[in-house]
């Protein structure tokens, strides 16, 4: 829809821009974990198109309501703001002067309390007011908890600029399930495929138990850990920051792991994180928060980790890209690398739009512009994930090349593989076949951490075929994630994204990464030759 | 020199990129009114290729001593700051950590009292050395004055990132007169081209007696004067700030005006406007400034925008970016429109480095992007001219389409003609025309006051054929100048700059401008014809 409707060279948070929520194919079914919700726009942040999405509750209930996305169009009035309730009645918008400059704890709460305990909540805080390009949506989880965010890329910045505070996703009087066409088959692939997902190791051993932040160790092992503004793949305190270190003080304090964010996930990754008094903290306390606003910022103390947590979700900013902007703000001697308090009172700037706090809710590249700082980790104009692209290559080749910019969730390569020095020349055609499942996992909602072999692509298109009561060639998956590729190549295009922004930031290519030395070897030559087939495409 | 030699996708704040700063061909010969000199590299503003040229007698002492260009490259350690003495003995670097900080002002004082009053000084103010995106390259006038800026694209932090502060142009030694390989010849066009420019309208009746400012009031009348961030064509107190209100209080002072920035210049625009106490204040008080420091604004205090001129002069930020960028502030409400003291601390703090000072100093996207405002006057990333182009047509096409970005040097259309509503269907056409014209005048060192009709190329043909003593092809001059413009678009491909960059900002095409509703009416496909050629010798 938005490569269709929208005009790619339109200003972002402009009346032509179009915010579409839309949940995936499968939402409200039975299928296991594919109730995430896609927010999608031309982002603020990389000026191309943009496809966030996140778990939560609300993805469920749009599908119970029969909706295939909410679409917002147009601009008010400056200074006006509004609530849209949507349920079965209808769709409906109210001021929502009150809640104008509240955080997403506190729009949860009270839309919750206005409008039941059991409505599923999107919203922006006062960063997607203020319209800063790092802003999210985000949406509550099944404990009303705004901690779900479609974070990157700007999106709760042309929420804003749309003038909608919040949406609330009333699913009252649907029935629980959405029904396959074939219901019955629906059931036996669905029971099939989730036996599958829990046996893999990952779910199994790591998930489960320590929820995404037992990637910690792993990635700093083997030297992809954002440390210090990306100049180190591996953190001297990476014990304090640890997954281990996460779970113990979960267990210890009265939190909780291996819950899931939306009923019907079996993955059930999510984990709540409590304070030393034991009063909850954050939900979800994941793998890039803790890397990005942790190690990349030489900080190791969780609870001060967590708490910017909270902030990042409350004024809804993207933990990823704020990380690395305050590292880049570090770099330049604006607060010191390793002060946990600064680090927690600059976010406190960024919710109250304080000039330096406007800066680095607007993100990695406008703090590195503002400040004349040369180190600045961001791909397209948005900041790394926690993957260093110098020992994690053909992840680095999907950052390099995706039309979202730097982004962990648009095809990453899982587990060890990667790091195991992948064959020179399989790189860049392993990144674009990862960017193409991503495409089609976003496509039907799938969270990633259900997939992890290729046959989970097939997996999906046998549920998809109960679905729709037909039978879908077993190629339907990988055809439709790329078709979603080079639509989403050619907006970009059209935007004036060419093959000169397909680049790491300069320092990562002049500097080899400590303590391993590793470099981004992976040859222009062959990532040009691996994507030529959709740039062909695209011209065409 | 940078097309061939710097990468196109380099970090222009890196090692890679380059700064070369050349006199024109007939530098230091008795050209009138041709001894400017182009600084060039890669812009930290706009991405693309930069060229900006300023007067001064820098030129024609580069030209005395026999220099094409002199080129900086590499990246010193962090924090190193060195000044480049130049003169016929060669090139020697001191370290310059005492004027660390320094303005321009001071840089040229403590440089010419070292060196010698005769030497010229280019140097860059704070704002360059914190690398901001405004800063300028100064230079300094017959009296010493740092009044000269090549000003746009922040050149001056390319400068900055090179650690040079500044360079000290000693033609000690030299002849007075570079000689033409035919001098006779050359002596009796220069005779006849004098004369011709001294006989324009233009020159006799505005640029002897009010230097540029006496445009004020001619483009508010044509409703093309940016009013309060390009909200309006004409500004309400017009008369405070106009030509003849600029040479009263010149006039009233003891000022100066009718004076030329080098020897040779017949064209003499130059002014010395004094303060109220008769002290120096600034020196060329120009149009571009006071619109845009000015009106744009909506301050019409003679003195404060005197004041705020010396003071970009002084920290070494461009008047034109700056008048953009806090225009964007004050839209956003960070200052009040109209408040000229507020808009004097603001730009103090441009060069303390603080934090608001640091967006300002980054130009108009930055502050627009920071403070979530949509109205940003910019193209390219450079902030437009004092020029509305939803009433100077052809001057908005080359606005849209220069390589340069926004920019009134890469080809401005000349007088009421522009406004009188040009034939639609030939505006694209004129703005190629003047664009390699003015291509061809910047490789030359040619000011554009000079020029006023077609025949000018042609003169300047007559002279260099003198000066190499080989009869050039009368087509020399727009062949070179179409040379250069496409040698810079193909610069800009590679670093990534397309079509789709060729665009007015969005609010210029939704909002007619004010009292008379002019709008941007050349049709995009006529502009893509006309620059149809240019693109396919590009792709080629």
């Amino acid at each position: 829809m938005i490569a269709k409707e929208v005009n790619p060279t339109c200003s972002p948070l402009g009346p032509d821009n179009k915010l579409i929520l839309a949940p995936g194919i499968l939402a409200g079914t039975i299928s296991p974990c594919s109730q995430r919700v896609s927010v999608g726009g031309k982002s603020p942040l990389t000026g191309g198109i943009k496809e966030a999405n996140a778990g939560g509750t609300s993805g469920q209930k749009m599908g119970r309501l029969g909706l295939a996305a909410i679409v917002l169009e147009g601009k008010p009035e400056p200074g006006r703001l509004y609530t849209l309730h949507v349920s079965r009645e209808g769709a409906f918008l109210e001021g929502a002067g009150d809640l104008k400059g509240a955080g997403n704890y506190k729009v949860a709460e009270t839309l919750r309390a206005k409008y039941g305990r059991h409505v599923g909540v999107i919203s922006i805080g006062p960063a997607g007011e203020m319209l800063m390009s790092a802003a999210t949506v985000a949406m509550t989880d099944q404990e009303g908890i705004p901690a779900r965010h479609a974070a990157r890329g700007g999106l709760g910045a042309v929420m804003g600029s749309k003038g909608i505070k919040a949406i609330v996703i009333d699913d009252t009087g649907m029935p629980k399930i959405v029904p396959a066409k074939d219901q019955e088959v629906f059931k036996k692939i669905t029971k099939a495929f989730a036996a599958v997902i829990l046996e893999r190791p990952r779910v199994k051993h790591r998930l489960h138990k320590f929820g995404t932040a037992g990637l910690i160790s792993f990635t700093n092992e083997v030297n992809s850990l954002p440390t210090r503004n990306f100049s180190r793949g591996q953190f001297e305190k990476v014990e304090h920051i640890s997954g281990e270190a996460v779970v113990a003080l979960i267990d210890a304090r009265g939190g909780q792991r291996g819950h899931s964010c939306y009923q019907g996930c079996i993955v059930r990754c999510s984990n709540k994180f409590m304070d030393a008094e034991g009063k909850h903290l954050t939900s979800s306390f994941e793998y890039e928060t803790i890397a990005m606003l942790g190690s990349n910022l030489d900080i190791y103390d969780l609870d001060a980790i967590a708490r910017m947590d909270r902030l990042c979700d409350d004024y809804g900013v993207d933990t990823i890209e704020i990380g690395c902007a305050m590292g880049v703000a570090m770099e330049a001697n604006i607060l010191p690398f390793g002060d946990a308090a600064r680090a927690i009172e600059t976010l406190h700037q960024v919710g109250k739009g304080t000039v330096l706090g406007r800066v680095i809710g607007n993100g990695a590249v406008t703090t590195g512009r503002v400040f004349g700082v040369e180190r600045v980790p961001a791909i397209k104009g948005q900041g790394l994930p926690a993957w260093d692209p110098r020992t994690a290559l053909a992840t680095g080749v999907t950052f390099v090349t995706s039309p979202q910019g730097a982004d962990h969730t648009a095809g990453r390569l899982q587990g060890v593989m990667e790091f195991d020095r992948l064959k020179p020349g399989t790189i860049a055609q392993l990144s674009k076949e990862m960017q193409i499942r991503a495409c089609f996992y976003d496509t039907v909602g799938l969270c990633h951490f259900a997939d992890g072999t290729p046959e989970s692509a097939e997996w999906l298109v046998k549920l998809l075929s109960a679905f729709y009561g037909e039978r879908l060639s077993v190629d339907y998956g990988m055809e439709t994630g790329q078709k979603v590729l080079e639509t989403e190549l050619n907006f970009n295009l059209a935007a004036g994204i060419t093959e000169a922004d397909d680049r790491l930031p300069e320092f990562m290519l002049k500097e080899p990464l400590p303590p391993t030395n590793g470099t981004f070897s992976v040859a222009r030559e062959e990532i040009q030759e691996a994507f030529a087939g959709l740039k062909e495409n695209k011209k065409s």
